[in-house]
Parts: C-alpha cells; structure tokens; sequence
C-alpha cells in the first residue's frame, strides 16, 4: 500500500474552483504563476509520499510519549519536520514581510491537503502556527512580530492555542488562567490548560503558547479575556533563547486517534515563574482567538478532505485486488475482484465523490480567504458563510468516508495492521475540536443568517439555483434551503432555529457542493472529458448530484421542525 | 458512571412489540408467565450491570492475550462467566431436552440485550454457542445431541463458527479446509481459519469447533461443503474429556474494537491429529451454516441496540452534569448543564429515538422466531424478511448512536479514559460480521424480494400503510417502498437491483421500524401517558415518526437510481 498526492485532482480544483488563474493576476499574489502553482502542488505531493506518509502507522502505534517531563515524538518525526521546514512547505502562506513566501492560503491548503493525507495527525502540528502567525500578525506589536513572526513562518518555531480548561470547553468565557502584571509589562500566568495540541514535542527550537487568561479584576465572561503570548523557553532582546519558562506538561491524553500528535494538559505558573507578554489590547482576547480560529476551522474541515482522501485510495486499491465471487448480474461464473460488484461500485463512488465534493467546498473558502485579504468586496462575507459549512460537513463528510473505507475491507477493515481503522479512529476528532460542529451550526444560523440582514445566504442561494442548469435536484435543494433560511430569519424563534441547525447546517452544505460540483462537470466537459482523469471527475460529479444531493431534500423537515419535540421531557425525564 | 439495564423498556417491548403474552399461551411457552418474564428481565439486568458492567475497560484496554499457545481473558472475566453459568442466564433458550429452559428465543433476546450493552465484547462469546447449539439440535445425530448439547445450553461448553479462511470470505465456496475419512467414523481435518471468534479462552471447560471442510473429490464451491464438529479436547463416550485436538491458535488480531472478544487464527492439523465428526450430510455444510448465521443475524443485529442503549445512558448522564453556557434562548445569562442546549436535545433525542427504534425492530424479529418455532403460519417468512433489516440497520444505527455519544461528550468523547470512544470502536464491527452489510442488502433483494412471488413483502408494506394511521411520513414512506419494490420484482435487472439494494434495505428497516414505533406510541398513549417512562417513550416514538422516518424518504432516488452510473468507469478507472 502506497499513498499518492491526488496532484491532477488538486489542480483541477484550484484552476476551476478557488480561481488561482484569478488571483494570481493581483500583484501581491503575481508570484502564483501556473508555473510556480504545479512545482508546489507536485512537489509538496511528492514530500507528503515520501516524509510524511511512512510515519503514518508508527504515529498510531507508537505515538508521541510523555518521558520524564518532556513529549518525544515517534522515531521519524523530528528528521520528517526539519526536513519540511527545509523544504519551505510551512512557509507558502506565511507574512512574506516576516520570512514567508506571501504565496496566496489557497496554496497553503492544497500543501495540507496532502500533508495531512499521508498523515493527520502530524500535519495537524503547523495548523496550530498558522493561527499563531495570524494571532501575532493581526494583534501582535511591530516588536512581536519582529521577534516571533519570521521562526513560526519558516517553522522553526512551533504555536498552539491555549483556550480549554476543565470547565471551559465550548463555554471559553468561564476560563480561570489568571495573568498578573509583574511591573515591567510583561505578566505572570498562572493556571491549568487542556487539550494543548503539540503543547510539547521536540521537533522544533521553541513553543509559541497563545494562551487565554483574565488579567485582575477583568469582567466576568468573555468580556474580560486578554491573550498572551508565552514561550516555552524566553526569548532574549537579541533573539538568542534564554532561559526555560514555568511551564510543565501534566499529562497527555489517551486518545482514540491521532496519537502521534501529542494533546497535553499544560500548567502555566506552578512555581510563579511564568512569564507571558499581551497580544493586542487588554481584553481583546476573544477577538484575537477569532483570528486564530478562523482559517483553523477551515484546516480542521480540510482534515475531513485528507481523511477522506486516503481512505478512498486505500479502499479503491483494496477493491482492485481482493477476489470473492462471481459478479451476480454477469454470465461468468468466475471469480472477480470485489470492485465489480455493484454494492462496492456504489461505496467506492460515494466515497470518491463525497472526497471531491467537500474538496471543492474546502478550496472554494480557501479561494474567498485570499479574496478577502485582497479586500475584494463580497469575499469576507463567503469566508464567514461558508466556514461553518466546510467545516461541518467537511468533518462529517470525512467520517461517513473513513468508514465506508472499512466496510469496503470488509473483516480486514477491522484489523488495525490494515490501516483503514486508524483512519476512523483519527478523522473522529474533527467534527469536535475549533468548535464543536453544534457550535459551527450554532454560528450558522446565529451570526451568519443574518449577515446583510440575510441578503448574504439569499444571494448564495439564489446563485446556486441559477447555475444549477438541468440539475433538477439542487435546483430543488437550493429551494430548500431558502425556504427553511426565509423561516428562520423570519418567525422561528432561538430555540427553533438552533433545533434546526444542524440540519440545515447540512443542506447548505451539500447545496454548496452540489453547486461546485456542477460546475466542475461543466468544466471536464468543456476540456472534452476524454483523459482518465476527466471521465473520473464526471462521474464522481454525475454521482454526487443524482445521488447525494437528493438525500440533504429530506433534511428541511428536521431543519424546520422546531423546538418543541426536543424539549417536551425535561432534563430528568430524558434518562426516563 | 454506571449501567442500569432498562427493564421498563424491555417489559414494555416484550409486551407490545414481541407479544410476549400471546407466546405464553402457546404450552411450549407457557413457562413464559409476567412473573417469570419480569424475574427474567430484571434479573439479567441486575447481572449485567454487576458482573459484565464492570469488565467493560479492562476488557478494552487489557483485552485478551495469547500467551503460551492460550488465550487468557483479562482478570475478572473467567469468574464472571462461571457466575453467568451458574445462574442458568445461557440456558433461557437452549433446547429443553438438553439442560436448556427451553424459554422463548425472545427472552434470550433481552438477556442479550443487557449483556451486550453492559459489554459488548463478552457478550459476543454466548452468540457463538447459540450457532453451535442451533446447529447441532437441527443437523447433528442423536448421539452428537446427547454429547454436546447439554453442557454448550448450560454454558460450561462454548462453541465457535470456523467459516472464513484468508481467501474465503464472503465467498465461502473458495475455502480449502479439507476433511479426511480416518476410516473410523471420524474425519482427519486440515487447514487455517481467520476471524474465529472466541477461538481460545480459558473460560469454558471446552471449545466446540464447528468447521466447514471439504472432503475428497467434493465438488467446487458451496455444493461441496460440510460442516464439522471438532472440539478443542476430544471427547470419550462416557463423556469425560480426553486428549487435547490437534488445533493451534496462530495468533490473535489486533482489532479497533470488542478487545475482550479473541478473534483467532486457528489451524488445524498441523500434526496430522485433527480429529472431527460431520454433522448432518456430507455437503450439507451450507445450509448448517445458514442455521448457525440466521439468529446469529440477528443477535449481531441486536450489538447495534446494546452499544446504542450503551451510549445513550452515558450522554444523557454526561448532559446532565456538565454545565457550559447560557441557554442562547432563555432570559438568563446563568450556565446550563449542556442537555438544555437545543442541537444537544437534538443528539440526545435521536439517540433516545434510534434505540428504540431498533430495539422494537429486533424484538418484532424475535417474537417471530419463536412464532416460526410454534409453526405459526407466515411467521418464518417475517424472519427471512426482516432479519437483513435487522442487521443491516441495526448495526448501522448503533455505529450512529455511538458516533452522536462521542459528539455529546466534546473533546471528553475522544479521550479513552471516558467510554464513549469504546462503544464507537466496538460497534464497528457489527457491520461486517456475520456477512456484511451489503450482503443482508444482496440478500433482500435477491432471496427475499421474491418469496411468495414479492406478496410477502408487498403483504408487510400494505400492513405498514394501513397502521400508519395520521403519520403521514411513514404512510408516504411505505408507499416509497412499494414503488421501489414493484420496480425491483418488475424491470430492474440484477446490477440495478443490486445497486439499490442498500438504500432499499435502509428504507424497509425504517418503514418497519416507524411501523413498531407507531404501535408503541399507541400503547403508550393507552397505558395513560403519565408515567416518566411513558411520557419519554411518546416523545421518542414521536420525534421517530416525525424527524427520522422523513429523512429516510429521499433514499427512493438512490434505491433507483440503477447501475450506469457505477459503471461508467472501469475497475483501472475508478483510481483516476
């Protein structure tokens, strides 16, 4: 079993879903050329093959380790990430002013796309210094980022996000980390963090912790949250590391999945020598975190695209070789491999279409973030639009595709040496890190429905009915959709439209693919369908609009049937 | 956190769903009294919650160790299991003129049911002994009867389905296992078997093996195979154990679930010394095997209820105890246990729906395995029908609920140490096991779509619509059934057949499970309403009906959607 970068696939999708022709045409993002666009595609492929995928089982199997207070990563690990930091592939997006190459995040995704297809888990590691970087560029001081930007964006220095506490998960304003100014500007943390992704690991010279505290006296709530910058060893005016900060990695977490990449309970300020300095302005935490969340939550959709990827490799690989059976509609009697039977065909073709219709929902963001920082009007309103989105269905889209992967090894699927079992296992996390997908679909119907008083999600929807041509059934879907938006911006109550919000989190979502789908298909046909890649990506999107988008039709009952079923018991008489 | 086995419901499902009345009035049943059935239910749920409940971790996390040639279980299990012996819970249904209590096949249903939800992976080990018994009692001679069957109905003995072999999976005619005449009776087996579960364990004072082998110059495939009996220690004629056979444990699989549960490479006759019986005509091993599989379909089909009724219990508890965030609905600004927010009412509420749901599916089935046991007319057509429904949708609805109890829990659900990730991995195998999902949707619509010339399933659906009463979706959903049914007997050919057969099986599963709960929500209504139980079993019954069976609906494009689109590329193709 080999992995391959989906290389052609990805250019595809970058050439007709996210634009990259288009923005490259704008001068910060002139160094996108179609030249430059292929060496990096095929190139950060080729490295997510040969580094990054071979570490895939011992990742799982070894995982990272806790060993006398520090977290050591699995054999591989540290050679496979010096060697991505080398090769400039943390870079692509990064501030060109700080080190980076400037290159627009539309290519950062597809480095992660593969990246993380040969292995989540590890690939999960520069996701959290992406939100670093962003944190510290858009808050930071002209000091901090001179001093942090230009090691995070070559990578050489790593980042996390310090939000979760034991009772602060979703709920981030009942956070209790305390940050006590110690008279010379910078503060004293002190408190206990959880979930810490890569909070520890000996891949990189430094840990930037972005870290949520309450400086004293500030309100209660998210209204008195500040962020701070704090690094695992100080850093010294000359650059030069000094000494190691109070920081103690506690624990890390037994895990269903992505064991390689540690999660650790960090505790900030046990002896009082924890020293962390403000990001932005006092009680500008929040806003901050925004920023360090907002292209994460795309990251972890695109999780669900890597996930989705690999399984669908593994379980089409799988299907090409295993023989059981004459085919049931055939004349021979002969044996064939399981692929020719119709009920794998079906499993394969979902999976292969699902795997491309959230791909393309991943770069279509991907392609408005670089709209926006472009400041192109409408872009920013997509960005907020279709980020619970992707980030939902990108995640539950991952899932349902990781395990048809196993039902296609039929018992082998179960056997962890198969591979396909860890894919499960790993993908299981992102419906529920950077906001619960209840909390995406929460954003959805709370902040987003009534961006430009609803004229943003109208204006979507009305777009994709347009251009849904003979696809009868996302016409019909996108009909849906603006029913169920028209009743939520209209008299559905809170409790009523966040009843329905998953649902119609959903809906939106696959309208969203369908749209994109379609317009792939418009365009395999127009570059005249007749290469193998072509007809695969006309099938897949024949397959997603005649198949898939008919079944999100039957979400709007769920989506539109109010509160009042979920709350005839109350909280005791729900055990009943 | 603890396991209360849910008698209530149990009783409640007996009663309205099973029938378990109507069962006693037959005198082969007539032990089945309301005191005895509820010393039944409540006992086993005592049992469950105290012996297996306990054992639920250390099941996972040590799980069974091949150690010496032996598999040992971990600490506890040996002593539960004797427990489980001696207190008569294996024998509900065993045959009664072996030692069995010969009870209805719906009792043992329910013992199962809290077995296995207290933990999955040791209750797994009795569904085994039940093939074996069934098989024996239909197939084997007098003799082999009066050997084996009473100590396998008490439980002293246990017994294992040696079917699979590396390139015999699903396709059980390519296995090569060959059974030699020694001249005396006995055959000389020879060959490897995989996925033999509970293949070893040192709990039982003997495993019966029962193998299927070819003997010499058998005709290929499934016509020239026979079923075996070979048991672990040979057996002399005064019933005493005699020398150990010759049956190596190869090794153990490293599986994603059900740890507890020792899936084995078994060979036998690796020194020639592999001593085992024939039960029942040579080359009658397949339909032997098809006794041993059907109430073993249905017992896999009942894992979905255990891990769903598993899972449900955790998340409603874990909902209740955690407090984060304000009701975005409610006046005021104070913290809530999480159970209040609407998309966890959601989680919680389908959860609660689901299990139901497809507790009453598999119970109906039982009630009607024991009506086919009485030679009630039409009642063994009911179980051919429903049992790939019940397997399929069962274990498919169980990986969901288990799935939805991670969500619930957040970033805990992910974390080993709380259970929840356990009842995902566990349950993920009920899927493929005791042939796979997609073969219960080949065997639908091939087998039975056609029984009685299509009238026994157009006779369920005809009934279904009519009980529908003002449900309107199950009404509609009923008559999508129907079309998809007329369309399969009618012009449909095999490839799309079977490309539909899926879906197809969803909605029947579905149709019928609407059809049980519409019944209860009847009865429930008649009992009054007013007790807690009653009051959730109505809102689980109608959020069923008016959420769920909607969504199963848009399944009818899928179900007809035909082959072309599978096949538009070829098996080289579909890796483009």
């Amino acid at each position: 079993m080999t992995f391959t970068a989906p290389v052609t696939e990805q250019l595809f999708v970058l050439k007709h879903i996210t634009g990259i022709e288009e923005l490259a045409a704008h001068e910060r993002f002139a160094d996108a050329s179609t030249d430059m666009v292929e060496a990096i595609v095929g190139g950060i492929g080729e490295f997510a093959a040969s580094e990054f995928y071979p570490l895939r089982r011992i990742g799982d199997t070894v995982g990272a380790r806790l060993i006398d207070g520090r977290v050591v990563m699995p054999d591989g690990f540290v050679d496979a990430y010096k060697a991505y930091v080398a090769n400039g592939w943390g870079s692509i997006n990064a501030p060109a002013d700080f080190g980076g190459q400037g290159l627009p995040f539309s290519l950062a995704t597809v480095a992660l796309d593969s990246l993380g297809a040969a292995n989540m888990a590890f690939a999960l590691c520069p996701i959290l210094s992406v939100g670093a970087i962003e944190a510290i560029n858009h808050h930071g001081s002209d000091a901090q980022k001179a001093m942090f930007l230009p090691l995070l964006s070559t990578g050489e220095w790593t980042g996390t996000m310090n939000l979760t506490e034991p009772q602060a998960g979703s709920d981030v304003g009942a956070l209790k980390t305390t940050a006590t100014p110690r008279g010379d500007g910078t503060y004293q943390i002190k408190g206990q963090k959880i979930y810490i992704s890569f909070g520890d690991h000996d891949m990189a010279g430094n840990i930037v912790h972005l870290v949520l505290a309450r400086t004293p006296d500030a309100p209660a709530g998210t209204k008195g949250i500040s962020l701070f910058l704090v690094p695992k060893y100080r850093v010294n005016e000359d650059g030069s590391l000094g000494q190691r900060n109070d920081i103690k990695v506690v624990s890390i977490e037994h895990k269903m999945g992505i064991n390689a990449s540690p999660t650790c309970v960090l505790a900030f300020g046990d002896e009082g020598e924890c020293v962390g300095e403000l990001i932005g302005p006092e009680f500008g935490g929040m806003r901050a975190m925004f920023t360090m969340m907002n292209n994460a939550r795309l990251n972890v959709g695109l999780e669900g695209v890597q996930i989705a990827e690999a399984a669908t490799q593994k379980a089409v690989a799988f299907a090409q070789d295993r023989v059981q059976s004459a085919r049931a509609g055939g004349t021979s009697r002969d044996s064939v491999a399981i692929i020719e039977h119709p009920d794998v065909r079906r499993m394969l073709m979902r999976m292969k279409a699902g795997t491309q219709a959230i791909r393309a929902l991943l770069y279509c963001a991907s392609g408005f973030v670089d709209r926006a920082a472009l400041g192109i009007e409408g872009a920013q309103e997509m960005v907020d639009l279709l980020t619970p989105l992707a980030k939902t269905y990108g995640t539950d889209m991952g899932s349902e595709i990781a395990s048809l992967g196993i039902q296609v090894h039929g018992g082998m699927g179960f056997i962890e040496e198969t591979g396909a079992a860890q894919l499960y296992r790993d993908i299981r996390i992102a419906a529920i890190y950077e906001g619960t997908n209840g909390i995406q679909a929460a954003d959805l119907v709370g902040r987003k429905l009534g961006m430009r008083g609803g004229d943003a999600i109208r204006d979507h929807l009305a777009r994709i009915g347009q251009e849904a041509g003979n696809h009868g059934a996302l016409k019909a879907l996108a009909g849906a959709c603006t029913e169920v938006t028209e009743w939520m911006i209209g008299s559905a109550s809170t409790d009523e439209k966040l009843a329905g919000s998953y649902p119609f989190t959903t809906m939106m979502a696959v309208a969203t693919s369908g749209w994109l789908m379609a317009r792939q298909l418009r365009a395999a046909e127009a570059e005249g369908g007749n290469t193998p890649f072509l007809r695969a990506k006309i099938a897949a999107c024949r397959y997603y609009l005649d198949v898939m988008v008919p079944e999100a039709l039957s979400l709007k009952g769920s989506a539109m049937v109010g509160a009042e079923l979920l709350y005839t018991l109350d909280a005791e008489g729900m055990a009943a």
